[in-house]
């Protein structure tokens, strides 16, 4: 657990020099866009899907160098996810990783712009010539990434959130949503890797497993941090899909059901990349997510 | 002008027969996203950036099927502006092509979707392995397109205008907003198709020189229409500039000389693509926008 720590402090730095890179200042009044934008996406987080990126590519072999642009372009991506979530309009959040949500610190428009503008900057990001691999594999990643960020991945799962605010969902409903809303790109970090590396296919089928349980792993502790965690810890608001009478895996089996599932999921994250040899980076954040407490 | 009308009447039919492919409407709940989507980006709107993209193609000799992704994916973009422009955080206008705005028909919440995932979606067009062009200019293309859309292009734009909202601009921001904001996308559609052509430097600069004139043009026109067009024609809200004595052309130099570097610009639009021919399509356009009431 130390290692893992250690290893995603690291990550954090690095992520956070590459994103001041990425993101100028200029010196004109589409300054306050930048701001914006670097206000949510630069220190804050856990930077678990760079992380995943990062580690996944190096057990196969790949450049750090390489994949880089996928982790930075990925986390704006994220991170506009995150802006545009927390509007009024949407989950109306004040507070977001510890501090207030970017349309509280700046204005709803702002607000708006820098998450356009960081999706918009990943593409661009992701299409640099300056990134030294095949084009081809370029379109593939970029082809990869709006698929998994899009209406049959991401945002497909944000609909059906907020419909979940307004009528029940049926089991099978409530997980297309889990597998797409936080799944998706947890599942495209672990998987991105792949399209760089001449991957052998018994490593690529562990990792696609691997990806699938620590996507709904994850969602399924978000949603038992909703009911059982601590504000000041987690760093945003919680109780809210009680409050919003919202179906969750634990409003339909209980909280009870809710944490023996998510066991169930960490140990089968954990034997899928058996093969990547015991004690890896990759067990160790599958146990990481388990219990974490924020 | 009847060949202009046709044309554009010909390209908005294949556009939405287009969008109407790329936007096929899942059996789940994640069919709300797609119809918010369909509602604004299939049938409404002069189809002007197709147009711009398809003229100047067939000018330097592309093939028109190598020339729609680019058509299609810029339309996604400027579909998902006027979306979140509509928004009550930004413009607040519930009228759109002559029905109501995305978020009076749907809600805020679908409309912020439906525009992220229109932005996701035009780049998930422009890499798609289905389009038979070099993965190099692909990437050149989606470059190249991320820039317009992005801080340094139209979302710049944008951010300047609602700066300019609050506070007064100078006349150089006034100029760099009009070339942002309407102006970006305008630029991209008519020197886009050089990437697919072997273009010679005289074509290339005379569709530089036209791209810019085009959109300094139509955003003149614009601020004329808000002042003196009828909103029955133009399809949206009029006389908000005044209302929010924002920063406009007109406010700093009055209707006349607005009206006057209108015409100069149109001049020197129709000047710049002599080379093509005289009477050519794009001149057409040029004259077109001059003119037009919506």
């Amino acid at each position: 657990m130390t290692d893992l720590k250690t290893e995603l402090a690291t990550i954090r730095a690095q992520l956070d020099l590459r994103l001041n890179q990425a993101l100028p200042i200029p010196n004109d009044l589409t300054a306050r866009v930048i701001e914006a934008m670097r206000y949510s996406a630069i220190g804050g987080g856990k930077a678990l899907r760079p992380f995943f990126i990062l580690t996944t590519g190096r057990l196969l072999g790949v450049k750090e160098e390489d994949l880089w642009p996928i982790a930075v372009s990925l986390e704006m991506i994220h991170t506009y996810s995150l802006i545009h979530d927390d509007l009024p309009a949407m989950d109306n959040d004040s507070l977001r990783r510890g501090k207030p949500s970017n349309h509280i610190q700046f204005d709803e428009a702002t607000a708006i712009l820098a998450g356009d503008a960081l999706l918009t900057k990943a593409f661009e990001h992701l299409s640099s010539p300056n990134w030294q691999i095949d084009d081809e594999k370029k379109c593939r990643l970029i082809s990869l990434l709006s698929c998994y960020a899009g209406t049959q991945g991401m945002i497909g799962g944000q609909m059906i959130d907020l419909i979940g605010e307004k009528q029940s969902l049926t089991l099978s409903e409530l997980k297309q949503m889990q597998r797409l809303k936080t799944g998706a790109l947890l599942e495209f970090s672990c998987i991105a890797p792949c399209v760089l590396a001449s991957c052998d296919s018994i490593k690529e089928t562990a990792l696609r497993r691997y990806a699938t349980c620590i996507g709904l792993l994850f969602q399924m502790t978000d949603d038992i941090l909703d009911e059982t965690g601590q504000e000041a810890l987690v760093g945003k608001t919680l109780g809210k899909d009680r409050k919003a009478k919202k179906t969750t895996f634990i409003s339909l089996f209980g909280l009870e059901k809710a944490r023996e599932t998510a066991r169930q999921l960490e140990e089968e994250a954990v034997q899928s990349v058996a093969v990547f040899g015991e004690n890896n980076l990759l067990s160790a954040m599958a146990h990481y997510i388990l219990i974490r407490e924020k």
